[in-house]
């Protein structure tokens, strides 16, 4: 079954100008480490993920789900694991190389974020479901899907006035998961803490790729 | 370094307000492959590939290239490529369980689009840089974080008005990369044909997963 579509069809010098005006808002936006502990209503949360959910997938397969944690028992656990983790990937598992890489942006083992901040969102890619009848079904590029949901979800979240940090919590994966009662075809991709900016946030004052760094254009 | 950061600072009414009227305007997004050949201004496709650089990344490496291609020579070579290889993928290589995943969705071998769009816009990740001593720099988490950047460069080209289409040419990569000069380190991630619809442009009739499907709250 097919059904027609359609857009409001914009002309030429009001394509420019909106999308000259988004990029501004979008070039606004950075990763925060320093959140409030204000409250953020849950409505805001839910139409957030509401919009990380019209993403395309492979094969239609929405091959995502999201874990949205408020209470302070589990984001302590959360804190527990993520920090116990990073302790030895800090000390141990990074090479120099990374080590230094993260210098100019100032991370480390401590994520006190995580138990401050009023939401913290698990996203988990479905590698693959588990039918009735036990059969494994693949999905096809879950890994790009899943992330690219999560660019519309920071992209939503940015566009509500929130922030949030996109982090990998290496090696921690089958601690939450397990923490989290999600299925074995699932696996943790980020995990972005989200709430507003403390007052006083900073953030490393990184450099963005210009255009033709990023670009190439074969005309 | 650090530099202070700040946002606007909505109220939750407005917050509410803005998430929801995003999410509206978003779930309007499809993939669409009846593109037409209606001219689009360079400028639009790169402010949208501008706001795809404002996307974060693992270590701030901004793993990314996008070539944007107009020129009809090379999008007929792109279209030759890779019809070669979905005619191979849809009779030889994909199984019978993603064939059938695919036909809800009517998409085969044949892509019109290639030639037709006005842009086809190609996103390769960077796997590594090559340094001028040549040693290899490993890019962390750059399959992420170039999907992400995708998920922000659909978003931008919705706002603008325009459609695409998310596609993975399947082994088509290798030769991609070699036709449009790309380093050995770069590896094709998603291409993009973009432009307006068509006026008749049909979408298959597929429904969403409701919020419920795709969130779970621990409150
Ligand atoms: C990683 C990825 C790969 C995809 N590959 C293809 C493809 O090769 N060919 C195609 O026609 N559509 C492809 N799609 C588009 C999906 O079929 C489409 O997103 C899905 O059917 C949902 O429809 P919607 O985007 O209109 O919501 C892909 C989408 C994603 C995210
Ligand atoms: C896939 C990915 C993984 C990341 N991992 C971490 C992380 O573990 N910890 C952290 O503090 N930041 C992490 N970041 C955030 C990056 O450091 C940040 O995006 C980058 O420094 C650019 O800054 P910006 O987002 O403010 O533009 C990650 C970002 C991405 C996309």
């Amino acid at each position: 079954l097919r059904v027609p579509y359609s857009l409001p069809g914009y002309g030429d010098g009001e394509m420019v100008r909106r999308s000259d005006r988004f990029y501004r808002e979008m070039d606004t936006r950075r990763s925060v480490r320093d959140i409030s502990d204000q409250p953020v209503p849950i409505e805001v949360i839910e139409n957030c993920l509401r919009t990380a959910g019209t993403a395309p997938s492979g094969a239609h397969k929405q091959p995502w789900t999201f874990v949205a944690i408020s209470s302070p028992e589990v984001k302590l656990e959360v804190r527990h694991i993520i920090e116990e983790e990073e302790r030895i990937n800090y000390e141990k598992r990074m090479s120099e190389q990374w080590l230094k890489d993260l210098e100019l942006i100032g991370t480390g083992w401590s994520k006190p974020y995580l138990t401050r901040a009023p939401y913290v969102i698990i996203v988990f890619k479905q590698q693959f479901a588990v039918t009735e009848e036990g059969e494994k079904k693949t999905h096809y590029y879950q890994e790009i899907s899943a992330s690219i949901a999560t660019g519309f979800l920071l992209v939503a979240l940015h566009n509500a006035g929130l922030v949030t940090v996109t982090t990998t919590p290496m090696n921690a994966g089958p601690r939450l998961r397990a923490l989290l009662d999600r299925p074995v075809g699932e696996k943790v991709l980020v995990l972005l803490p989200v709430g507003h900016p403390e007052e006083d946030a900073t953030v490393p004052d990184l450099r963005r790729k210009a255009l033709g760094e990023i670009m190439v254009l074969k005309d």
